[in-house]
């Protein structure tokens, strides 16, 4: 009998696979899926509250709550699409490009098997290098990107690799159409005095929060599908997009923002867009409620990413 | 001097009667009242979370805050309205059938007396022995359920009796008559891809979440009172309907839901139904705020059904 | 005069050098300030939690997430407004009236060199001390209450003072011009049955949370602004007047609140009254989420109060 | 029938009478009762985190428990005594003096029935109030206080009523016959240079904790029995002086402290002094562990008060 | 290719099998291990506060910090041992008898292999499944058992089968041998005035805690060893043995109890006992500290069961 | 020079005006100081719970609650000592390289200046920038190092700088003196077979847990005060040292620990030795008690520093 020995905590951070996302299967490869989940549990790249790297364990353990069928999609994720959780990436925890180059590889090991990855982070910055990936592979991609936050600096604390830095990065080195790309729901006090403008320079749409409120949700959903058209589509989603009321497990919240309602409605109401990626950050839940409600919220917008995969696949 | 010995938590659950509802007297009949609050500290049939167990005992001790008027109905509850605080049914920790028994008598106590039974949970099990006693003294009843799920699953994890299964069980025992009975606010990932129709094949009208944001409250006011009508009917409140930004503390929550504004509205806005009893259920403390948010909710709710009751008899 | 700006969070990490509102230069006078910052840490008069005492520094330790721009606004609060923190007036904890002493004084001291007050308290209680400052140097001013509690009580206990008290006795003192004066937002269970017209018999108007909802943001608006007029205005705001989803962490929350977003935005919307003190009160950290939500909104609150005083200049 | 209107918050506060000790009957007085439980919610005259107004409310709930027998003193404190909870005294939070009258008031009733008061707090200032009530029942009596400070300041924020100063103010009432009283376990960083010496030229003897350490606990008790001998004697145990790993729940705790058992212990041993009071105080559950370890251990103190009194009676 | 639904909720409960211990191999069958670790997850007959149920899936997420070598018996387990993670029991929550049957199977299953179980509880009623298992194996077993309470209780609420009444059906059923069984730790206040006799009348020893205190650990491990000889013998571990200040996550706290170290090493002390078997039990998440201090306490109390287990195959 | 003295809590309420250590003025250079603290507020080391970078500003926080007099070493530290706080070192979040050379170059500042540099961390990987510029001050120290970890891994995940390596590298590094170091408490499951060995091959001395309550602490002072000798001697305490009962809030927690009496004990049982350099780390206020119990633990350590400064200076 050959049982195997447990990973080292030496080489693999202890806080990496534990559990998988609803129960699903644990496999190594993206071999024959529709989807591929995986973790990126690396927090390093945060300027304010670490934490993110339990975000993956969080979200999978609250998973075991949902069930496979969507009501209003109609449309059972499990019955339609083959998938599976590959566990996490082998980041390293303090430093980022290794992290970087782990993800990047992991992405691409599921893209190259004609899976669609489904990552769940850690902070931000992880973005960065799924971008690498799923451009090595489809090419420059339409973001659609709900944050509070723009994440377009250009540096933090005089560095170039940090969470709030990852989309300049990903525009300077080529991995988005600005185009094509749109950003949603940014708010609240900031260094620069006009975001909006900011981020139209660089060839962006950014409609902050107040926008949101004053154009209301019909019109956004149809700015986000002309703005993307068909072009193949990353969706970056950052839970403090969401009010805090509803997701206060995250490291730089901000307060006048979505309910969950809106944001579930928000990410089924794209549906159709060509996605090629996702993923799911900054959840940190040394800062959610006792009952995880913010890891809960994750774990249901995961869901509907799933959910948007069985109703193409239903459809074609 | 008789001083009576402390109750033994051999026989008495240390859970239970502690305190009252509002600081309401401690009676130990409901003879001459128009209203009994009593408490069914029971949380064995939770499928997920357990600790309703203490959902009374909190929803009384914070129901201290509470004050008599309310302002919106102009309705004084102590002024119009003679009731107290029964205590807690002898539930028998970890068995289901000589609970029900217990609460089925307990409330068929209050019933008897011609009082209507206000009853604080524990997990949504209880209501199956509410039911039970309600019916026999009013015949079938129309039910008007608010939560996140519809509770009609015939079985969980292979038995019949469990917080998943008690509306099926009651169709079955004839406890309440689907035709003018309704459920709403189901949401969230599902095992059956369509609660609706199933819910429709017992003879229920079941309205999900989705629904209720499409038609809005002004409609849905208008579906309850007319599918109910002037059927003596019993109203069972899942604190889950809320969502857990303003609900945390409970077992099963669901993201996407109502706000605690528009679910006392909602109660308050179906005044003039013909109520017989009432219960509000699955307020589970230990995943609460600090500040015990949930518990306040609830015994605002409960205080709506006070309200309601107050304007009824104000109204004769 | 010259204040140093406060450190940027891009090259000074947030969570360092804490200590001042959005870690300002803490200085002892308000010579040549347009604005001083200052805590009232005292929480004796209040009913039921008490813990506000580490209200401001709590709302303190989380500005260091505050930027300077208000997008919305338009403005650079920094570039704009001379401010400091002059950090907490000397309250006598347990005893109310050297209290009261010491915030009038503080008040005035920062009255008299023509800044703008800005109070973290602490309970209500505080803002009785703060208007007798403010009206001893503008006269009678116009009451902006934004607040779940109407603080009319007459007596609590059996006391004249108490953080129910404070406007009766305000009235009483003449400090504030009831005929300009709008309290808003009241809800939740009374003692008295009608809240509206005991105000309204003080010569106040009070417009309860229902109201609210049924006449909408805009009507409010232009109720409020209508009232006022150009009387010298001070706006206290209770944080309870938020819904417990939003600030969980306050001594005597009511559920069926507004959400932050509508918070801020009326408080934004109100910018073009002739503001000279403003407070923000009950936050009390021991109830909060471990993201300190509350505190961080009482942050954003005081953030639009410097944004609203930095478009007035700026105006000019 | 006549129902009990339940209590105005406007009167009674909110945090009083909430269940009972042990779920024992709640009395109104004394007559014929060994012992009398009452609580003593104030917390207005605490230096640092206030919210012991919550103790009574917590260590009644937890009590529940606890069970009759005492294996080590073989007692059974129900069949030996006859005692009762008498709910709380009428304290007026925010203000001392009245709350020191009800407090007087309320322990002298006790004991002019010939019962022994055991006080509930509520913050440290209250026992100068319930000395009032025993001196002037006992006389002069012998003080044994366990606490991690001596509480015998002369004025804290230039007051002279503070849950810092009781003693003092005990002592120069001729409370307590500081020739017969005995304090320990003080310890921590001090304004004053030494406090032994201090407490000494008030007459009394203080033990600090490190002189606890090196002399033992044999020696410790002989010397508490040596020390008072057969003055009648009370007994105030501030929770603080068990180490904030064991009693996080209190408001200025002081690291370096014993154990819960060698606290029991202590107690215990001391069984055959001639008590005619007793109480513990600051606990503070808003600072507690969730499982309310705390207000537990405060209630097994008590129990060790009442087994004292149960192997007195017994012995008798 | 063949991808593995996710188990379903409604056959199996959603807090089961989340991860490994020490991420050891998951694995279905014991075949060939030298121990197997399972979990049982079940709190049905928690008298007090409920939630056990999450135990073994918050000891399996922090085991995740373990590492094999312990230095003090100088073994490695990894090395020494063959050993995995069998999952969860198929527990029936809300149901004693038909989750008392899936442990008895599951246990007995690895018995069968020769392997050595370890079970993760639950609340204690788990330990008599277990037992049922371990006697039909190796005939009656000696019980070592660590706790701050004898579980000997005839009935619960009238009811045979509670987490109070274990070691009673054990005796009476014949599974344990009471002549070489001990039980040690116990304390608190109760409602049998004397369980030391009453333990004796059944054939046991029961060392309460405060005997522990007096005869000192060594005279303890002594008399442990003596009692049991050679027999066959079953560990059983409740974590509310430790005090609440080591251990706060459990549902019947005792204060006085002891502290991490003594506990590990007393396990530690008693290695050269012939176990057959070992469980710990009574870990309640809800109630835990926000960095799992119990769940880990119980992890390497676990940790030095393997450890126990490898130093004795390495002494062959 | 002249040092303002901190504030009084007699006369200022210890919940004002925080921000500083003990509320000490806050000073841009160590010029004419005998001591300065200074924040390392990085975590980025971490391997297992991130959020030590809020370590500094909770113990700041709590601080407030520290009074000048040790009356054990009957010092009074403000007396005695001129010395302030001098912020945070310009850390960079995410990046260890830049935060050394801020750290190396902030410590050398003080050092320089004659001052003993207090460091507040922060992961453990700060000790090394420490170390360097104490090492250039003073050549080869000595290091006293209290914790459970030895943190002399050579790599963990394949870096060589993280809060498991320091002390590794610092022996490389030539900046420390094996010879007269020592490391005392490691205990918990290893990687390693023999710590000891390890740690004798390099030269140092390790005293692990078991070992120091095999020998004693009488022992275990005079084997360090051997050791040492009149090295120049760099104290570090990883508040991981004190078992999680007393300490929870830390990323890297091992049951088995010391208790807050025995390290307070230790720290200021070695006075004598010569010592040029202090820190205390790994404090993780998100993990720690409502009550903040390890940051005050840790405040308390800091405080025991100054105290033995203090009494070297008055020796003198």
């Amino acid at each position: 009998m050959n049982v195997k020995q447990p990973a080292s905590a030496l080489s693999s951070p202890r806080f990496c696979n534990m559990g998988t996302f609803m129960r699903m299967p644990r496999l190594d490869s993206a071999e024959g899926l529709d989807f591929a989940i995986a973790g990126a549990p690396f927090d390093t790249a945060s300027s304010f509250r670490s934490g993110s790297r339990f975000g993956p364990a969080a979200i999978r353990s609250i998973s075991a709550m949902m069930k496979p069928n969507n009501v209003i999609l109609q449309v059972n994720i499990m019955d339609s699409l083959k998938g599976a959780d590959l566990g996490d990436f082998n980041v390293t925890p303090g430093y980022i490009h290794p992290t970087y180059a782990a993800i990047e590889e992991g992405v691409s090991a599921i893209c190259d098997k004609g899976a669609v990855p489904i990552i769940l982070g850690g902070d931000h910055s992880i973005t960065l290098a799924e971008l690498r990936a799923v451009a090595k592979k489809h090419g420059k991609v339409a973001l659609v990107h709900f944050d509070s936050h723009s994440d377009l600096c250009d540096e933090v604390f005089g560095q170039k690799y940090n969470h709030g830095t990852p989309f300049r990065r990903a525009l300077e080195e080529g991995l988005i159409d600005p185009a094509h790309s749109i950003q949603i729901g940014m708010r609240g006090s900031l260094y620069d005095p006009d975001e909006h403008k900011m981020a139209a320079e660089l060839g962006m749409e950014l409609i902050p929060a107040h926008k949101v409120r004053e154009m209301g949700f019909d019109a956004l959903i149809k700015e986000i599908l002309n703005r993307v058209g068909d072009t193949p589509c990353f969706l970056t989603f950052d839970i403090d997009f969401v009010d805090p009321a509803y997701a206060p497990g995250t490291g730089t919240p901000e307060v006048g923002g979505f309910t969950s309602y809106e944001s579930l409605n928000l990410v089924r109401s794209i549906k159709d867009l060509n996605f090629v990626g996702f993923d799911i950050v900054e959840v940190l839940p040394a800062y959610d409620t006792a009952g995880e409600t913010t890891a809960y919220l994750a774990a249901n917008i995961v869901f509907e990413y799933l959910s948007i995969l069985a109703a193409k696949k239903q459809a074609k």
